[in-house]
């Protein structure tokens, strides 16, 4: 057992931080948090200074000790394109430059390139856990699986399902879909699952719906989508799935909304119906806000669905987000909602800081483990979590006296990657991976 | 003169960006721009060959040269604050946080440790133009016009106006105005600009504006100040002016309203009569999304701004806004514009890259130059401006084949200071400020 000391921070609940100032965390010879404390207990103090016990206390020194993140939606392939295009239209954006370079990934040996990048900037950004849209190559795909795994980190990784409305070198089948998951509907490593990744209602046929509604009655895998991001998006969904109430209503009568763990990006415009259809399926929502400005898409109601029950994470959605930092999404999560919250003139209360580290840490961790079927939380400090944490030194931004919640609210603020001294996953401290 | 090669991209106007590939600019001894070229003209080619010759090329790689960035708007004294306590409300936010903090600027000692960092901070964004806010201290103000000359970087400094509404210690008096500039109005130093800055009509009672009319017109100075930020304060201006018929004329009623180059931060509210007033009055508008979307105060309309001919410059607005460099404020005012863009249902494009751009360097340039009374302009390497630019290093952005466009959008994007590896102020190569 080792045991930590430093300022460990975490949001067990969202309504406030916990602080440990000069804290203990333990974590078992598994990577599993023991328990956290602000004093030593005496027995463990007597363990410590044994040289013959195997408890070792390792001192961090004046630094902060915080959960790793999850990124609950990012396109892998899509890395390349970080900061690209911007000023695009969506459908100028995805045809001219999205498609195009997922399309790519066809080759394994661009696919190593960009991915080896991906995987290292999840590395170097403290995300620990992610939830990742591949490609529909399965090849490329199963290198992403093996780099995570050699990397350390964890992750939900879909093949993406869609044949219509893209170029041909980007369709794939149903019949494509079940061959792939007769020998992938299992974890392919200690750290990495398998995620049913239609692309959205447009792109994936009634045929191949329906082979996702087998494919979740069969093997219990959870499911990845995207869902109600914009106007003429659900305008284009009410043509094809006419009977369908809604949207969301689209992918439930396939039998893909709720069935098994599901995961739902963007919901910018989920009201009503959908919006009792998402919480009486337990779906989540993969919360987009640098991706939902970028696009011009909106701004969703976090707020609403936080009140109705809907459990609600994070997302970078790399690359029409434009950061692969979920500090900067954490950010961007507070101002859309504080311009929400001007808009509307004060009606609900905007997301404080607490509350969007809380989506971006512990609920990430909270999807994650359901869909990876873990009895094992993550994202907190909390007894029984494995331990997936980020040493923070911000000595070069705590120059005057401030206090350990604002050290925090500094980092989360205005820090960056070159801040985090070590990060651990599952209790190993990991080595940066190679590129 | 030098001339330097490399990738040079600038906006010498707003609808697209201008780029020399491995192009050249020539900067004269005294720092002015005397052109730019795809390719160098033969007689200089010959003279850059001529040892004997006083024309050096100096050549500066596969880099990026671009304009150097003005933030038009910032509160010096707030720096230590960064990224604290933005969940607070505008009024808990200034009386807990602001406040005692600007007070605290009575010290020189203080202030010469927090505005070290500061003016640190700034060349390290590679902002090289910037319309500053201090407190109401002279001593401290005149230690900050002196940094900034020691570094180098050019400045608008404003003595801050505030005789109600702040605790005691933070109230200075109409005559401490005048016993201020009739010091102070002139040129502190080469680069370092005097700026009248009453705080806002709410701190100001009618005999400091008075007083404030009376120095435009004594001393022709420009002017600083903030305008319609959010609705209680719009409120809170029409109880304390009620003959004014709107906020910006309760300036305009004091005189200082145009009669000099007039700058207003955030405008988020500026609409009809008010919009007039600004167009009619010549008045710069200074942008400050980060600020507008922490605050809870709005979006402002800086299409109709533009449409009506009504120069926006853009601010960080620190420390209510939380990032000093002016990348993230491009971004920023991009996504803000989208949104309300997605809101208004796409009644008026939103702000291309390339715009925003233009505003966070020519544009502010233009605000800056007229201010300081000087026929030079900056922010564009248009000949007869100040040589005021940055060598971007670029190379871990561009590991796949990026055009110059690309690379220029990558590095606004998703790039840092750890990019900027020189930077030029007036033709000289600026080192690190001394912190």
């Amino acid at each position: 057992m080792r045991i930590y000391q430093a300022h460990i921070i975490d949001t067990p609940t969202p309504s406030s931080f916990r602080i440990f100032e000069n804290g203990y965390v333990a974590v078992d010879d598994d990577g599993i948090v023991v328990d956290v404390w602000h004093e030593l207990p005496l027995e463990l103090v007597h363990r410590t200074a044994d040289p013959s016990s195997d408890v070792r206390l390792i001192q961090l020194g004046d630094r902060l000790l915080i959960p790793a993140f999850c990124d609950m939606h990012v396109h892998a392939p899509q890395y390349r394109n970080l900061g690209l295009a911007l000023d695009e239209e969506l459908l100028v954006w995805l045809n001219r430059y999205t498609f195009p370079e997922e399309a790519r990934f066809s080759s394994p040996e661009y696919a190593e390139h960009i991915y080896r990048r991906f995987v290292h900037e999840l590395w170097m950004q403290g995300t620990m856990h992610s939830s990742v849209f591949a490609t529909i190559h399965p090849q490329a795909t199963d290198l992403l699986c093996r780099l995570f795994a050699e990397a350390g980190l964890s992750a939900l990784v879909g093949l993406v399902g869609m044949d219509r409305n893209a170029p041909d070198n980007l369709l794939n089948s149903a019949r494509d879909l079940q061959d792939y998951y007769q020998t992938h509907h299992r974890a392919s490593s200690q750290s990495v699952f398998p995620i049913l990744t239609p692309r959205f209602i447009p792109s994936c046929s009634p045929e191949m719906m329906r082979t996702y509604g087998q494919l979740v009655a069969s093997y219990g895998l959870p499911v990845q989508s995207h869902l109600s991001e914009n106007r003429s998006e659900i305008d284009w969904v009410r043509q094809l799935e006419p009977e369908s109430v809604c949207y969301a209503d689209a992918y439930r009568r396939y039998g893909v909304l709720g069935q098994t763990p599901t995961l739902m990006a963007h919901c910018c415009y989920s009201e009503g119906k959908e919006l009792e259809m998402l919480r009486d399926n337990h779906v989540t929502v993969a919360h987009c806000p640098t991706s939902n400005s970028n696009l011009a898409s909106g701004i969703a109601p976090v707020r609403t669905f936080l009140n109705e029950g809907i459990p609600v994470v994070l997302g970078t959605d790399v690359s029409a987000g434009h950061y692969m930092s979920m500090l900067r999404v954490i950010q961007y999560a507070i101002q859309v909602s504080k311009l929400h919250y001007a808009r509307t003139e004060g009606q609900l209360p905007y997301l404080s800081l607490s509350e969007a580290f809380y989506l971006a840490t512990k609920a990430g961790g909270q999807y994650f483990m359901q869909a990876a079927l873990s009895e094992k939380g993550t994202g907190s400090f909390e007894a029984g979590n494995t331990f997936d944490a980020l040493v923070i030194d911000d000595s070069y931004l705590n120059y005057d006296h401030y206090t350990l919640e604002h050290r925090l609210q500094r980092y989360i603020y205005i820090g960056d990657d070159r801040d985090i001294r070590i990060r651990f996953a599952r209790g190993n401290q990991l080595p940066e991976p190679i590129l």
